[in-house]
């Protein structure tokens, strides 16, 4: 009997403190603690404790419909007078993953995500786990208490939805209005195309008044010219990626 | 008085009898129209019966975002062991245009774009409309009852869940398993390349046992090599479209 107590609390122990620690991420304690388990199990993960429980794929498959939908109605209600193509980019800002990540990140996710795993943990980690929380919390919880969770639990604290109205991802028309407005002439070269796995990839440079500035690899010249651009302003402290607080 | 009684029937008894009309597609009487008149309202509608409100672009928005996640949640408890890539699979196959064309089509929801719009019906108009029903359903009964609409009153009435499981949209891999199952030998070949709206266009031709079957163009040689395929597999009667009911 003592042994059989002894192999639950090896097991079992470290969820004991998991609902009170996850309190105050979710606004309620949750009860359903199998669930949080697998929302923070990585596939990667080989860890003991996870074993027989799934990792947190279907849960994040889950979470990043409903999450989609909870900032879509969000967004539909705050911008009543604005078109569907805003309020589609809006969206988008919102959930893409590198949002996702630092929104993971401020909330401490990495905790948790530590604890779970036993593989080191990356930062695309952490979108994931906000997607598959989202998803835990709506199979505990139903649509309207997750409606209030991603609401006041993660957009309010985490993101700064009016400075992602004028936040711009477009690098190449950024630095061409930065330089515009300095006198400065900026234009691309392409340096070299080669071949990665069986596809043509570009190599990109960005010039500035005749002095190369940065360089950026591609599939196609559009996204590498897109990164370099990126390089270019943070090279220059142009750069201002203020939409997540 | 009259006059203004007489101006009110005249502008609104159309919408008199859409509550009736719409009870047995929702299954409930509703009672916000306005926002069904909405629903139904193409952009490129100039109708005079719509001045005044907006066009479904909004509510298409939200209600993408609602069955999506409708839809999700759905075949994640239909399909307790599948994995995430399956089930993203399987919802894309059931949200995408062409099957809410077909529901839309199924719906009857021709007969109230045609009364709401004055420009002529296509196709796309009717999984627009679709998605923007729900997005009306939604906004009037909340996410609850319009899961339980969407579930009774369009995937299980017109949506072939099963058939859609083995359904397969690569017509050239079904082109192929066709071939080698009938001792046949498929070819592609591009017959030509030409400019079109400045990016490179390409014509393709699929042939069996050197006998040309069909041509199909686009932007990439493999998009061109799938539409090809599709045509192929359509004039040889073997193209099994049968995931809507």
């Amino acid at each position: 009997m003592r042994f059989i107590k002894r192999f639950y609390n090896y097991y079992f122990a470290p969820n004991k403190g998991l609902a009170k620690r996850l309190k105050p991420l979710l606004g309620y304690t949750p009860t359903n603690l199998k669930l949080y388990v697998q929302a923070f199990a990585h596939k990667s993960s080989h860890s003991q404790k996870l074993s027989g429980s799934h990792n947190n794929e279907r849960l994040e498959y889950l979470g990043d419909a409903v999450l989609g939908t909870i900032v879509a109605e969000y967004l539909f209600k705050k911008y009543p007078n604005k078109d569907e193509g805003f309020l589609t980019k809006m969206r988008s800002k919102i959930v893409k993953r590198k949002t996702l990540d630092t929104v993971g990140e401020n909330m401490g996710l990495d905790a948790f995500l530590g604890e779970f795993n036993a593989t080191r943990l990356s930062r695309s980690m952490m979108g994931n786990a906000v997607e598959a929380l989202v998803g835990a919390v709506y199979l505990e919880r139903g649509y309207n208490k997750t409606k209030y969770f991603v609401i006041n639990k993660m957009l309010r604290l985490y993101v700064n939805v009016i400075a992602l109205e004028t936040f711009d991802d477009n690098y190449k028309s950024q630095l061409l209005e930065w330089c515009q407005k300095n006198g400065k002439i900026v234009s691309y070269k392409t340096v070299s195309k080669y071949k990665m796995d069986k596809r043509d990839r570009f190599k990109v440079a960005v010039y500035i008044n005749d002095e190369k500035i940065a360089t950026a690899d591609d599939f196609n010249k559009k996204s590498a010219e897109q990164h370099a651009s990126l390089k270019a302003l943070k090279i220059l402290k142009i750069y201002n990626n203020n939409h997540t607080t």
